[in-house]
């Protein structure tokens, strides 16, 4: 989804940073369930031409808040919906997801930009 | 044994991603002494076609609870079980004991898929 | 349960100091779900004749492994169990549950001698 | 509101052990803002004839997440709720709330049963 | 100064609940050499009638930003400032300072309402 | 800005060691919304013929204290600034900024001397 | 044994100061087992006339290395040997000892000087 | 040693405020090895008229560096001259010093001002 | 010495996995001043055809008790002698000892199978 | 300067083994202020003919502690003197001051001996 978070003009698109930003309080709801899930997302990325705005990043992260949604599902869907945003050089989505049973969840999916 | 643990369809066969599980409560019976042995188990894997269900490898693992084995052989127990339920492209399996005569130890075994 | 844990004559009987023994490896089965419950225990007492055997309680507390039992039954239990065992001049037994459900249960119960 | 929470019979009712309860997931919405609010809250009771079910607790939590309502709000209601629904000797409810503006809220309220 | 933060109406001022605000982004001027401080201020009261607004205590602590003051004398006025304006039972704040010249000071200054 | 921060000979200009220096008080304004913002600035270079004078790295920093400036903005300027007053042979500037709406953020940007 | 420790005269013995010493090297052997146990000591004691002299101690303790001893035994031990060195006001000898099977013991001892 | 420590007047002596001073550089002489001893002075005091002043009280502490002294008497020292100095309401001084054969000390001694 | 300590087969001789093992209870004599030192052995190996039994490994480990070496000599003797027991394609043997004279060391080899 | 600290023959010259020291009670003057600066320093290097003897090494670090000399220069001067009083295959030095004005500094330098 191109245009799930809004994004700002990269003022040093020559050099190669990157920036990371870190969410402890993502929430949304196992499908089978019925009961909410809780855990910490981490985005790396190099940034392009445009940079991720913040406030718009946590409003697209809230609206997971009510959805049914697998851990490995959620992950993927953020680092499809945030590629197709800001267009990085690379990206990296990180979910940390809190015990259920006993057992812990961590899901890690990257995406490298193709070379022209 | 292939069918230990269910299975289901990887959403994002395409992508590599990595799905790492953490089961802090593994107990089994050491097969020498008869006492209890408890550890953590932390398996991290890059799925093809398939992915593991957490519930089936909740009862898996807990399935260890009054069988009697050593360190090294649960550990490359539970990666042959899984490696053959799952089919990952590339599965670590790590067991962390609790201390015995005041000795901790660690195991680390680790699968490979072959290329095609 | 008078007998349950062994005990040794207390050789200091006319000093009041407290023992203290962690036991994080205590495992019991929830009657509900059937599912295997973890957490620790911890025993603190005020020895009067005697004092507990560690390896005999060890084997006490392990015998909680296959039995049906909630969190405040096994603790209370625990409690009754120790000090008919070895009539201290105080006891508390805390147990620290694991998280179940996102939830975390810590139990504390306490008896102390009546003064004759 | 008496009937919020599920209770089973205290089987130790002549004993004045203490429960406590640890719930890290509590998220609710601010009231002013719209935005979600997070926390942990921390319940710790004596019981008196009846004990809080875990299960229906977890429930009762869930059910703030979409309502609006203040810190202060939300922690002297769940004790309000919990005393009617269990009736216990002594209860304290405490919410650790994430930090918002860069600054963090701990709130921490308590009930004493009336001696008959 | 009474109205130095803006307050709310307290909903529960019958039960003598505390409220705890840790604020780690506390900064003055040293009014000696000129240079700025740092530190974490931590506000814990029980409230009468009204509670400190949380967003008017943020901008209150922020307008020590460029103001020259030592450190006893602003954890004794913002004690004084918040005491006046929202006249709670009992308040206690803490100013725990950045080392300087490898020492750290922590200031505790009190308030205990006169009974009436 | 080349003259920014002040410098002194590098005594060891054969050497390639490196040099890391942490500032735990950094402070800008948002230029949004005006509140200020508060992160840890971390600078780690090889030293070519000159190094970077503590005391006017520090007022350097200090004078983003009532300036506004996105987190980006401020990492790759202090980067510029660093790299035109000691011409290092590598560098790399890390900031670590305080949670805001639940958010944290880490930009990291490096700069490598072209080889002559 | 009184002079099991060498002592130097208290400087300030009108002063109630406290002294606390802590030995993490602290082994002896289990008279069942044969095993070495191992554990930190720490005593703590408001001294009288006369101080313990360091390097007399740990020669005291060393002393426990080849030793067959019970915990409860040794913290007795220690605590009366010390007591009859040092004659102090008041002390605590604490004994923390490793896991062995999975268990951890800590053993607390306190002497009062019967007032004049 | 009253003007051991310069100081200045307390702007609030009304109020019994507490101010606590952390020096983990704190270095001193072995009077019996002639080895450097290392360790962490920490003051809390409630200030009667006067303030200790920060400075002055680094210089202060600073004059140990090479004297030679023991653990209980530099303490005692620190309290006795810190008291002649400003004259408070109460006066703590703790000091932890670094290992010496595996052997960690921590020496309290307290001052309390007799009531008029 | 190849039979300084006991093996088994292992049943994984195939798979090149890696089992650690953490002994914090090593204790040894200093050849210069009698005095006891201590650490913890960290040994890590790859197994061939043999794995280290665990009972006979803490035997040989307890035998440094009252042997007088230094810290290179032991850590490397430990390595000649595991590896002549077991013969593992890779083994490294780390020790970390306790501070004596405020200096912490930490020896670390390693043995690499020479390739047939 | 070669004789700076004292060595001994290193028993295993052919493997290339690693001793690293960790002296975390470094003191040396600011030549600027005149004040002490305080810091960890981590010596790591791998042995050839000779190793460090650690008295020696305590001592010659301890002659720091009088000396007015800047962080950069110090870890410098210690490195080439260590080398050249042991002639190692590689060693790493590193320093860890405390802070300064709210700064701190971490300087690491490396000798690799050039291969004959």
């Amino acid at each position: 989804m191109p245009g799930a978070v809004e994004t700002f003009p990269n003022q040093f698109p020559d050099r190669g940073y990157e920036i990371e930003i870190t969410c402890p309080e993502f929430t949304a709801v196992c499908p089978k369930t019925g009961q909410p899930d809780f855990g910490t997302i981490v985005i790396a990325y190099v940034p392009a031409e445009t940079c991720l705005e913040l406030k718009s990043l946590k409003l697209y992260l809230g609206d997971f808040r009510n959805r049914g949604i697998f851990y490995e599902h959620s992950i993927n869907t953020i680092l499809d919906d945030l590629v197709a945003s800001c267009r990085p050089r690379r990206m990296t989505v990180v979910g940390h997801f809190n015990p259920r049973g006993g057992i812990t969840s961590k899901i890690t999916a990257t995406h490298e930009a193709s070379r022209p």
